[in-house]
């Protein structure tokens, strides 16, 4: 065994345990749950499922995966193309998995991710026969260092019958003091969590478990997927300037100062480029208290903008992967990777009073926000965690474009298809069109206001219409129920959420 | 100054600020905003109310109105009739102030009960201009000592710009000792909220405030209205004896024992039955961190099942109160009341794991909750806490009887009419046909439980239908949107969900 591996693998007692990948995933059998290191493409476990998608073309059986979030390297495609799931939990985001998804041909639960860890250990879910974890390290007293992500990888651990590490010396050996664990006790005998800022560190640098539930130790050398996220466009930024003048405003109203209040975004394109206007603006000495951190935080921090960032994974794009793995360690005292259960946590969200964005799919007039379903019934991706910022943070702001598929897809509703948050939970909608500040209104004030700021152009009338129609039939919440979907039937039949002129306001 | 005021009124510097209730309302404005104590008919500020009212009849004027929850005494039924309401929040359960909301003629913003003090603090809304509290004392330094409530009123004195209170001699001074007031610093600057346990005591017994702010003291003599509760029936007791099942199934597979975890209740007569049927269960030992202390829990605390009650107030039916008040003293190192914040907050719920049973208006087959529109339109009473309880808890139970109108509304339809939780916040659902845990399911396997263990019989047939017809369109969630709301407006068109064999299958 080299110096490359004993470098990683200290603990003596266990460097006799490494096996191949496929020996590992011979031990899987039909039937059995397991729970895979992973959250948005960062800190998978590569290999031994690689394994297991090998065996199935010799092979019938179907397991149960749980993970932190999505997956990288195409292993939710893999495995879903080869049949070997049963249930997945609680996120994906790959489209040959969510096409099997909506067809009926595996099963998926959408869970908030600060429950995952929760569920497992109160044991409402399928015991897990394997953990299956990505390591940068394993010490000399057997603490298990995640890689990339923190995800679920703590509960995992400590609940599974069974333990696969994947060790991977590809993964920057600096990971190790990114990570902060700690696991609440069970419910009941829990002390309060003692984060009080985002800054804090309340656990331990590794994952200490029993070492004796280690069955293999696989090596393997293979980088994280980079992100696919695609650059701001002229729309994002337009999106980006809204939220800011808004914020700008908060800190006008004395609601804030311009050090604002702890950030969590969520992933994708448009929540990067909102973060990439914190770059330009007056705002400074920043906080990010988030799930994933991306490409715009990194460019936060080079900027100065961004004291301290605290995630659960990081996520990057393949060229800022190559800029920053190099030099973690000018990071490591500005970054911390923590558990999702505590990244995502409601008494920590409460406590530091979050400032949380994330991306709807579809949003009513009312202000319910579709975060899941297109069209009422087929599964995008998954709630993610933005149930668990957006019910429990300060502000709840939801950003999306007005219109999609040019123009034939309104995201501005009568009645949103799916509802993921409520009218309850949902302070802010930022569209380029602008953003419709909801907090304290009544439904109707609520609904003058997103027409007024947030509708496209193409469907203001329409919506207009609706809501008038509505309006004369009264109530809390003015509906035309008959017609409440009729903008998703109308794109089911004729390709368009658009319809002709004044039709939208007789019987259909 | 008699005795009987002065041993309520202690602090000498107050004495000389008493005033009528006319005056006291005098000082109101138009445009005003108003902070009221009172929760689900308890500890309501009544006579300055009652004096406004009065103003109306000469005179033309609107305030806002927040609370803690709703208020007894007639008191929103006679603002919202004299039209002196603006803006009321964040919950009310009044015939004709629900009429007066649904008309549009008084605005009504439906808030969970956790978030208004949040709010308030973080000038959100609109300022407070008048704090209007009753109280049972006010101590020899200032203490403001609140009545059978605490609801929001922490947060209304401290934020308010005047204060008055009323210091009620009727409310038995054996209050005194009972609450337990503590409020969070703000969003940022803030530290764990230090309660572990249901019985745990951390604030101080009364509210301190700076008392240049009071500008009045009225002094009444009224007990609060007692509560409306009907006793069981056969419905609500079969409904009890699923829970308990469903519990003792809990205990059985270890996630729970016979102590289970401290248990909140929703308000009204289905709650009050099920936790009445804790009397003659095998479970002991219990503990109650709920919002309103109503009667089934002090026959609880009678029995001996019941260890420790935590509430924001107590509610009673006339006869309880008749019992219960008298002895107060005996139950005072049983129970405890405190801010609404803290009886409701997502820390501690989530901290103490509890086992959250609330009503459901409405529920579809995937297990997405309406607890507050008819019809998805009117408004009922608001959400009250059930949000805050259903998204933290442990397990997140909803009771609703499976018809109502004499079969003419299925209270389990294809798509509710308006979503107050959603599918990713709700465990299990009991009526009085069965219950359905959907825990770790997957939105088919929620509905083929639903369908089987909660329809009623009525609408068996009609359900499946709907639901075959869904699973051929194919998707996740799957549905027909265009018949998902076809059972509302069945019943609008002719007053019955009820559809003719074979129609419910065929266009509409």
């Amino acid at each position: 065994m080299n110096s490359r591996v004993t470098d990683r693998l200290r603990s003596k007692e266990l460097q006799d345990r490494v096996v191949s990948a496929h020996e590992a995933a011979s031990w899987i059998e039909d039937g059995m749950t397991l729970g895979l290191s992973g959250f948005t493409r960062a800190g998978d476990a590569k290999a031994v499922p690689m394994a297991l998608v090998d065996r199935a073309k010799d092979e019938q059986f179907k397991v149960n995966v749980y993970t932190g979030a999505s997956l990288g390297f195409d292993i939710d495609k893999l495995m879903a193309e080869a049949g070997i799931i049963n249930k997945r939990l609680p996120f994906q985001a790959d489209p040959a998995m969510r096409k099997k998804i909506n067809q009926g041909e595996m099963l998926f639960t959408d869970h908030h991710l600060s429950h995952v860890a929760e569920m497992v250990r109160a044991n409402s879910l399928c015991p897990i026969d394997f953990a299956i974890v990505e390591a940068v390290a394993i010490t000399e007293d057997g603490a298990i260092i995640p890689s990339a992500s923190v995800g679920n990888s703590v509960t995992f651990l400590q609940q599974a019958k069974n333990v696969i590490i994947e060790l991977n010396l590809a993964q920057p050996s600096a990971l190790e003091g990114v990570h902060d664990i700690y696991e609440p006790a069970e419910q009941g005998k829990r002390l309060p969590i003692p984060l009080t800022s985002a800054s804090d560190r309340i656990g331990t640098p590794g994952i200490h478990i029993d070492t004796d539930k280690i069955k293999g130790i696989v090596l393997t050398d293979d980088l994280d997927s980079p992100s696919t996220i695609v650059p701001p466009d002229e729309d994002t930024a337009t999106m980006a300037a809204h939220l800011i003048e808004f914020l700008r405003e908060e800190v006008r109203a004395g609601r804030l100062t311009n050090e604002l209040a702890p950030i969590q975004s969520g992933i994708g394109s448009v929540a990067n480029a909102v973060l990439h206007g914190f770059l330009d603006s007056e705002f400074e000495n920043l906080e990010v208290y988030s799930e994933v951190l991306q490409d715009a935080m990194f460019d936060l921090l080079d900027s100065g903008k961004l004291r301290f960032a605290s995630g659960c994974s990081f996520t990057l794009s393949e060229e800022k992967l190559k800029a920053v793995l190099p030099k973690l360690d000018e990071y490591r005292d500005r970054m911390v990777l923590r558990p999702q259960e505590i990244s995502n946590h409601p008494e920590i969200i409460r406590r530091l009073g979050l400032i949380a964005i994330n991306t709807a799919l579809e949003v009513d007039i009312y202000g319910n926000v579709n975060s899941t379903h297109v069209c009422g019934t087929k599964m995008m991706n998954g709630i993610g965690g933005s149930g668990d910022f957006a019910r429990n943070s300060r502000l709840a702001i939801f950003v999306t474009k007005s219109i999609a598929k040019n123009g034939d897809i309104s995201s501005i509703v009568p009645f949103v298809s799916h509802v993921d948050h409520t009218e309850h939970d949902v302070d802010v909608i930022v569209t380029e069109q602008g953003y419709a500040d909801l907090r304290g209104l009544a439904p109707v004030e609520r609904a003058r206001v997103m027409i007024e700021n947030c509708v496209h152009p193409l469907y203001k009338e329409q919506i207009k219409a609706y809501f008038e129609e509505a309006l004369a039939r009264g109530g809390q919440t003015p509906h035309v129920l008959e017609k409440a979907f009729s903008w998703h039937t109308n794109f089911a039949e004729n390709g368009t959420m658009l319809m002709p002129i004044n039709s939208s306001v007789s019987n259909n």
